[in-house]
């Protein structure tokens, strides 16, 4: 493995200067956070699920984020919806496999959404990507499982399989598309004391695709983004509850000379 | 434009004594934050949207808030028996038409709870008062478009032809009824880095309600400690996550003083 | 009355240890702090509430959570379609009756709850217990109303008509049986100035609850621990919003010295 320079904050300027708008359908546990986190990074979220506007919605928006946390066969239907107008505008569609391999329903409404529109950014922790490559694992409900499988050799056949790129998170983050994958070291055990980081990672995912299409590069820039800041928080904070409310100061006031210092990126 | 002096602080004693119980259907994204800026108020905040209770909650609260941020057909069909409940107990009803503008959903759905109910207080961003007012404007989102028409203006013409007040809030924010028109100038752009400010006012907007039936007033008086506490918070604050916990702690210890001194209204 | 000394740090690391899965159907206000709460403690909160999957979930989890906070009837049907599952894995069921005696409706779902599975933990305020117990008292919302009857009477009044464990919070708390009855003296008055605190003394209950089955215990030291973080938490903050993220911090790295020497218990 080697080091790799990739150029975040041009990106993360990005993001501050044309402010996209980044709709989700996301689960209720954590749907503050997701909307907060995009809004510190300088764009715009809109929260909305009614199947009657989803279309319309996600049609104003530069990126669809779906999170499964929560789902209903109502809500995975407006997902749908969401996600078929966002292929027919041709914004990309991350999807948090949140929970896949806890229960049947998970699993199932996963390959609905992956066989009835385009997804660009498949997202989740090991084992839950695992059950989607139709590996046998358990996920011990939306915590992680124990998974045997080189990660690596998973996220890559998984972006073969789906041709998109994949995203595993953990103590080191995969991000992987057919033909490349990047390893993002960056982060702190802290972020599994708190709920929440898994899912504002993914809206993170969902910002910086909003604008720029190499999916991988923007994945990997998101991630290194988020925890960086994470690593800022921190040294600021004495635990969780005051980790979570640094992390939002760190990442809105991210500037470059931290993320060129602190960016651990191996291919 | 004059300076006025307007009575504040009783009000808020009004609250603090009184513990009005103030009855939400509001979004899923900023029900927490909703919730906690009333209880730091010192009132009673209640969250039902089930069909079969609304009537009956609304029945024991002394104002209702309605916000469509992230609307089903079905929560606004709870909303408008909650309304109607309202009405027959003479209580205030305080509508965030938030994202109006934005789909076509939302319009239909805001002028049918505008045709349904009386609705006491209409609250919004300029480019959502602008759509209600049957302006053709473009809603980012939840976030403002641009609009160019005059504020003051719009939210007069929008208060006489809907018979009640109307709030446009902003850089300044406006409050308008059929005669009156004041602008509150307090505030800090701090709050429009952090998702739940503009919410978290409509809650506000509704607290002061119950305590007092000059909405011109109570609205103008409401916006003014919500500002107030946010300019006091940035001084304590780093950033979007700490100014949050600040803002519900200044707020919590509003003092005479603060108020007396900081007040920035015009009419 | 004695002062009991019962060993609540051993509970405290068997969570710590075994990071049981502790499964909620709950309100939508505070669904992230009781998550939040429950992983703070080392436990692994998941939240689903799809019909079609609460029996699968509740099946891997080691206790159930259900709050009525923001019921609706659909809601209600998959919590008793998960407390049933529950009840044959014979793990504990936790039932927080939010709002009971503010509607007909939540004094409608409570009773049917109770009659349609076993609940095995009844938590309230002093009104809503006085209510699930047949009294004539009324809910300000989701606060609590004037209550005359002697608590520690209802509460074992409540436990015997029930065959369950009751827990009735307040200034001080009652955690009864059919046999047993103590107090718990900890906590501060800063917790009513936030909200919350309520619901997550529930969560932290039904963590508690995961790891060892005399609930009377469990419960007094769930409420010990949970309210002795909130007396070092208002220590360190100056408000009901810096509280909140000291609480949780001060949850997260509760020791053994400090509840040996601060826990109030008596019986």
């Amino acid at each position: 493995m080697a080091k790799v320079k990739i150029e975040i904050y041009r990106l993360l300027e990005k993001i501050r200067e044309q402010k996209p708008v980044v709709h989700h359908l996301t689960n209720w546990v954590t749907i503050y956070d997701c909307a907060n986190v995009v809004k510190v990074l300088g764009a715009s979220p809109v929260m909305a699920h009614a199947p009657e506007e989803v279309a319309e919605m996600a049609g104003i928006a530069s990126s669809l984020v779906l999170n499964i946390g929560t789902l209903t066969v109502d809500f995975i239907n407006a997902m749908i919806i969401a996600a078929r107008s966002a292929n027919k505008k041709n914004i990309p569609v991350v999807l948090d496999v949140c929970g896949a391999g806890a229960t049947t329903l998970r699993d199932t409404k996963c390959f609905e959404l992956l066989d009835a529109a385009k997804i660009t950014i498949i997202k989740g922790n090991a084992s839950e990507i695992a059950r989607i490559s139709g590996e046998s694992v358990k996920t011990k409900g939306v915590d992680a499982g124990d998974v045997t499988v080189n990660l690596a050799d998973l996220a890559v056949r998984t972006a073969q399989n789906r041709h998109c790129t994949v995203v595993i998170t953990g103590k080191e983050d995969i991000v992987a598309d057919e033909k490349r994958c990047y390893r993002v070291k960056n982060g702190h055990p802290m972020m599994a004391n708190v709920v929440g980081t898994g899912c504002m990672s993914t809206s993170v995912i969902g910002t910086f695709a909003a604008v720029d299409s190499d999916y991988v590069h923007t994945s990997a820039a998101g991630l290194v983004c988020f925890e960086i800041a994470a690593e800022l928080a921190v040294q600021k904070s004495q635990g969780p509850g005051t980790f979570k409310e640094q992390l939002f100061d760190s990442l809105f006031s991210l500037n470059k000379a931290a993320i060129d210092t602190m960016q651990k990126v191996e291919s």
